[in-house]
């Protein structure tokens, strides 16, 4: 079996964390890193991650998840938040920001801006905030797989009022709305009902179409 | 560096394929497993992978995808495409297989079964196809790394025509959309405009923040 898929086999969505135990800093940076080098669409990254470290904060967003214990037992908790809308200041930051990094600008390339331009900023703000959502799952997928590689924890939760964990976060004031929400830390020893169930999957042919 | 931002440096979306090499049977089984396995919202994996061989298929798509070269010179060609609406049966089939592989019924597990059965099934087929196709992404993002893993590049691809594409797959039928498509391959050693260019993502500072 590949790394990786020994690193999926061993994730889960952990019900129980560890409170005592810390996620070092590198590890988290790590993981950070990961869902900032992979990819999104036309490289536009149209979301951010929010490290909410405050314990007051994190404690005013339970009640709205749930009451879901690892939003304050877990080490770390990430919010992917996408952009409320694709704007013509947000594709040129990213275009120009490609330009400035490669030291020329590209014919092709800049035809391509126009076109993102031309379909993205006209299209209504809720269509282009979930085309961004989307992109914030492609950061989850590889999060989860940064994490196990690291020997963490996580659990990826879309039971949460997005309106207010916004409101709790100030992220309205920029721009972003939650997506998806992601705990890090450790196992805890006990009180974890899923940690021993066996993962459950489709079989292959039930997943897997193949078209020859 | 970790392997996997190794694995994340190396990978770019791929413009030019060689189409005379082809990928291993066995690599490709190895991506697949990989997307099988990763997370999905309640574990319902809403969506399937099709592997479109048929080159005559592959041709047909390919006026319909901006007529990028990958779709037909790419090795392998899959199609990730989410489930058109959550239905009972789906939900149900899900929950039945947990407890089959798992050998018992759990109260809490069933009780989640009637909370998510009450709140997707009587919601809009596009709004459950919108969070079904969320899920979809975690699978590209885990497809991604574990086709580098396998060093195999790919392509992720939004640029192409959903409707046109289910009806040339016959996916309407099987009750699943189109989402994304990702060609697998290996790189031409020449003609690909962006293989040596810089991989190019905002900062740190302008991608995370951080509450403290």
């Amino acid at each position: 079996m590949s790394d990786l898929l020994k690193k999926l086999q061993w994730r889960y969505a952990t019900k129980k964390f560890n409170p005592a135990k810390q996620v070092p800093q590198e590890k988290i940076e790590r993981i950070l890193e990961a869902i900032r080098l992979t990819a999104t669409s036309s490289g536009l990254q149209p979301y951010e991650v929010i490290v909410v470290s405050n314990p007051e904060l994190r404690a005013q967003i339970q009640p709205h998840a749930w009451n879901q214990a690892q939003i304050t037992e877990a080490s770390h908790l990430l919010v992917f938040a996408a952009w409320d809308n694709y704007t013509s200041d947000r594709i040129n930051m990213m275009f120009d920001l490609v330009n400035d990094e490669r030291g020329f600008k590209n014919e092709g390339w800049e035809n391509y801006r126009q076109q993102v331009l031309g379909s993205y900023v006209p299209r209504d703000a809720e269509v282009n905030y979930q085309h961004a959502a989307r992109q914030a799952y492609i950061g989850l997928g590889t999060a989860l797989i940064a994490a196990a590689e690291e020997g963490v924890d996580s659990t990826p939760m879309e039971g949460f009022d997005p309106v207010k964990v916004d409101e709790i976060l100030g992220l309205k004031a920029r721009g972003l709305r939650s997506v998806i929400i992601l705990p890090l830390g450790y196992r805890a020893d006990e009180g974890d009902w899923l940690q021993n169930l066996k993962k459950v999957r489709r079989s292959r042919d039930k997943f897997i179409i193949e078209l020859k």
